[in-house]
């Protein structure tokens, strides 16, 4: 059992906790809790680090094959990015993927829909995103460079899992791939306050995709210009604006109510 | 111009911000930026704490009529609860709201729509509501007593100003007051994993409200047997659930979708 904090093991974690630079050399993010470790890809699963109360309480119904590390009660604390930690936390490969596979998904519905996000800034609402994405059927999020790090440990808290199960990508350069999707019939649709359709009037049943700007300042204008249609979310009262998450999620439901609306088979 | 941190206003602010029993005592609640202080209906803005550089910067725009104190920036700095203030920030009277006076509000579309929330733990998560709730013409929202405090400052700044124009109560007994809504021919929806409809099976062109429980275990057994009609949203993936701000937001915009839908009026 480790107990010292200063063991390499120990400071390593913490590194990957607050630096996205040291997740991204390394290749690897944190994940805590039961449920994410648990849900995480076994075979990249590089190791699950226990404290002891965690391993007393639970050692019976941890898998064997576990690449279980356990640590004092002391020692997980100081890694742990939350106030009340479970007691169990995983490191885990970061996924390699490829801008081509993630244009080839398809949906249940056979279709495609992404997400296209410029420089999005908060760490709850790209979690929010992601989770609310794959309960939609998203089939790919592409994020610009200066968008929030994906790995960081509130992203991967608000996902709930659904980081392991969404394919997602940095790219340079939103604009080419965004000519590069509508030479594929994709249709651009960008959330903005200026749209001069409501996001009630596109047709979601096509390949479609949705651009969401910053939190505080929506899309540039380089990038919107790029758009098929421009599209405004109704909102009344002395709202400005929604938050981009809230925003994300009309445009993304509305798309999923158009596409599930004629199926035959019963929801689950 | 205040330059001690042990002055007892500045005391006050400090423990206003961090004291829900504090702010309820006074009856009192603390905004913080420009936007969030000039929106303060003026007669209940109590006390006005501007920054040292604040003033500086924007002596000439501020208010006459405001009810200013100057604060050295240190001062001001342990005042605010941000980490990058603004310098501007203000108590604001809490509002007196009566039940009746919620339940015969009518929006825009001259119906009635209102949220009732169970328990919601979450500040982000309430302000969000509230701010998305303002969009879409919510006429007031329910909480349950062991709801956050929505003069949490988190809270508070999550609304985006909706905090001073939609109106919210706590009350003891919320199924109490749905069956009182029920008899005033309001149809309460609960929104309920294991609903057997969907959320696109309601007709929210009559009243509605809708019942949204806590982020972690839902809605009580004992609350949701009130509901004329348990519904679910539609998911897919692994998806067990959505997060409880994104679950309003999907009713609400369903909601809105129907009544906005045969409006003659162009939207705005």
């Amino acid at each position: 059992m480790i107990t010292s904090l200063s063991n390499p093991q120990v400071k390593n974690v913490i590194l990957l906790q607050k630096k996205a630079k040291e997740r991204n050399k390394q290749k690897v993010f944190v994940v805590e809790g039961i449920k994410m470790v648990m849900e995480a890809p076994r075979r990249e699963l590089e190791t699950v680090y226990i404290s002891q109360s965690f391993f007393e309480k639970y050692e019976r119904e941890l898998p064997v094959d576990f690449p279980a590390v356990l640590v004092s009660d002391k020692v997980f604390s100081s890694m742990s990015d939350t106030v009340t930690p479970q007691g169990i936390l995983g490191i885990v490969h970061q996924p390699s993927i490829q801008k081509e596979a993630v244009l080839q998904g398809r949906n249940r519905q056979g279709g495609r829909c992404f997400l296209m996000l410029e420089h999005l800034s908060d760490p709850g609402n790209l979690g929010t995103m992601i989770r609310t994405g794959e309960g939609v059927g998203v089939t790919g999020i592409f994020m610009s460079r200066d968008t929030v790090d994906v790995y960081n440990p509130k992203v991967i808290r608000s996902t709930m899992g659904s980081i392991y199960r969404v394919p997602f990508l940095y790219v340079d350069d939103l604009y080419g791939l965004a000519r590069e999707m509508q030479n594929q019939q994709i249709t651009i649709y960008a959330a903005h306050l200026k749209g001069d359709r409501t996001c009630y009037e596109g047709d979601y049943t096509k390949d479609t995709c949705f651009l969401v700007g910053n939190e505080a300042n929506g899309l540039s204008k380089e990038l919107a210009v790029v758009a098929d249609i421009k599209m405004k979310i109704p909102m009344e009262g002395q709202v400005e604006s929604l938050n981009a998450a809230i925003a994300a999620t009309v445009c993304m439901y509305e798309a999923y109510r158009q596409n599930i609306k004629n199926r035959a088979a019963p929801l689950e």
